[in-house]
């Protein structure tokens, strides 16, 4: 059976022209970069050239790219150095919406003695400015806002955001995981301090991800070691992983009006089909603002796992709001900060496209959703066949 | 020209078997293996036969393995957690010898109100285990001591070390990254609390490496986020990288004896060869107690660089004592903790050998390896031909 894969946003494939570009450096290129001899040298210059195409990718300066392992590495170095740089201040704003990597952490440092300002969002996902603003305080020592949401993909004013907190003299780290190679970035027009990404959202291999770090922004490493990345993050470089997230930052310039364009039609096409044909959906969170490969649609009167494990049968990979990142069965924090009623968050599936999608994956989506739908919601005792509505009280 | 890589302390050659387990795992099985649907749960399946892999060569449980990013990673992560899990005391014990990863890390420590202790090694870069016992006080939260070391490959006595740190109460950690695959460990019947290891020095590929936290000890995460590896290590797992280091564990077990025999023979006559052939040379540290692959050979009067330079032109790969790991030209910290003299200290070639050398390579060595020295000397200021002794006063 064909897995018709609709889940880019939990990992992505590896790109074959990524996977081609890594091979050599397993068995045959296999030196140390910090090497003296020459075979571990050539090694070297291949990570300077990953330097440059990721920072030709963000809009940035290869001296602003520090290689991680991945994208909560990134957020948690990101967020640490920016305390670490502010020691007399002892407050995190960030949202209720943000991934765990940033959400436990803020957690953990919460039992540290820093005080978590996490602010809320609308119905449609929507991050209020306003009440931005007014969050930031004198003590405040970083920002950590999402660029885009994983489950929703809604998309924050980040930029905006960088600026207010930037006029404060407060470090704005954002977690862009979901948003690069997706849509336009151009950092160096920007009042962002930080930015994490992690390559495995990118068609790169899991292992590695970016921090980047603008110039004359005070940093100190979380991995303590060797003198790697320029001092900034000790451990020997994962180089054919980041040898592959350099050629992968190629391709994403090169596939972004695809992405924009195929992949957002498709999308759309999907979302419009499913909504058409399922009564009682909904999408979650703002069309408008959100990325051109997420769409999350609500089921009401059904659990997001029994849609997933039957569209599982047809080889149709996707997400649930739930269980996901937490193997609980409470609604996504998201949606729940969305303020999505009870009945609809349970039954919200993430579908999440990339380049590699066609048209002849979604009609298959589109032909086998609908029955699944109906089936599971005979079997529920909420629901009220021919009149789609809740027999609830 | 080919490449006679003999510095495997550094890295290693990614086995053929290992590239051929991790491939599948880029471009066609790239499922998250924490998504809900059946292409990503094949994978999980597939991690825990790693964790399954990796415990049989340790002697330890498959749960008591956390994949992390590499070796300095893991070293992090277990001296924080040690000093999380003991708030209350402010003392760390290690050595003098250790890799940048403990030695920059406790450096630091050194900076936020922890007391390092370094202990000393004698001229064969042994420890003392009377001196070890008095180090230890009321007040100490940790030991770390590495297993071998990457530049002499001198093996302390850690298992002995783990039991005496044991008795106090005192949680003991090993960088074991230059000891496991060379040497017979198990773990099972040590009191060793936790050991790091990194996957590009076992033949496996950069980017993963091994925490292993025994049963019962207290632990906390260093990368927080989701919930991976059971809480104890956020981020989306490497699933190449773990799968092929699962494969080089079972490859090492398989290996072990090779190593203790082939490779130790290959080394010992490179080692009788070169210091029969080049006079004023001398191994650095015990020949007793020591990795069977590893040499560090001291050639007076000359500059590593210089030795590495020449070699390079042969296609030889080995490493010096200094500059390697810091960019500076003081000599390596190991062999200042020994007391080598200076004349020697800069003149020291570590080779390190594995499975993959022959005895072919062994021989160019041996051939080319004295006239470079002597090429070298007839340049020195410092050397007198044919009496080899210091010209200097």
């Amino acid at each position: 059976m064909k897995t018709i894969y609709l889940d880019n946003n939990a990992t992505t494939r590896v790109a074959p022209e990524v996977l081609e570009e890594m091979l050599p450096y397993f068995s045959q290129l296999y030196g140390n970069p910090s090497s003296m001899h020459s075979f571990g040298g050539q090694v070297g210059r291949k990570l300077r050239e990953a330097h440059e195409k990721m920072a030709a990718l963000l809009g940035a300066s290869p001296d602003e790219i520090i290689f991680t392992s991945c994208g909560t590495e990134s957020d948690n170095a990101a967020v640490r150095a920016a305390l670490h740089s502010n020691p007399d201040k002892r407050h995190i704003v960030t949202s209720r919406v943000e991934h765990p990597a940033i959400r436990a952490l803020c957690a953990h440092l919460a039992t540290r003695g820093y005080r978590v300002t996490e602010l809320p969002v609308d119905a449609e996902g929507r991050l209020d400015l306003e009440q931005y603003r007014k969050a930031l305080t004198a003590d405040t020592a970083v920002v950590s806002l999402m660029w885009a949401n994983n489950e929703t993909g809604v998309v924050f004013p980040v930029e905006q955001a960088a600026e207010i907190a930037g006029e404060k003299g407060i470090i704005f780290h954002t977690d862009a995981v979901q948003a690069v190679g997706k849509i336009p970035i151009d950092l160096g027009k920007t009042a962002i301090n930080m930015l994490s990404l992690s390559g495995h959202k990118l068609h790169a291999p899991k292992g590695v991800g970016v921090l980047y770090v603008r110039r004359g922004t005070k940093f100190s490493p979380f991995m303590i070691g060797g003198h790697q990345e320029k001092g900034r993050r000790g451990g020997t470089e994962n180089t054919p992983g980041i040898i592959g997230l350099g050629k992968a930052a190629e391709l994403a310039a090169r596939y972004m009006e695809t992405e924009n364009t195929v992949v957002k039609n498709l999308r759309d096409r999907l979302e419009n089909a499913l909504l058409a044909r399922i009564p009682n959906s909904r999408v979650n969170g703002d069309r408008v603002n959100r990325l051109p490969n997420t769409t999350n649609i609500s089921f009401e009167f059904v659990e997001g796992e029994g849609i997933l494990l039957m569209m599982d049968e047809f080889g149709i990979c996707a997400s649930s709001g739930s269980a996901c990142t937490s193997g609980s069965l409470q609604p996504s924090h998201v949606l729940r900060a969305m303020g999505v009623p009870f009945t609809m968050a349970h039954g919200s599936i993430r579908f999440s496209l990339s380049v590699y999608n066609t048209d002849e994956e979604i009609d298959l989506v589109v032909e086998k959703l609908p029955a699944i739908i109906e089936t599971l919601r005979a079997m529920s005792p909420y629901w009220k066949p021919g009149e789609g509505v809740c027999a609830r009280s």
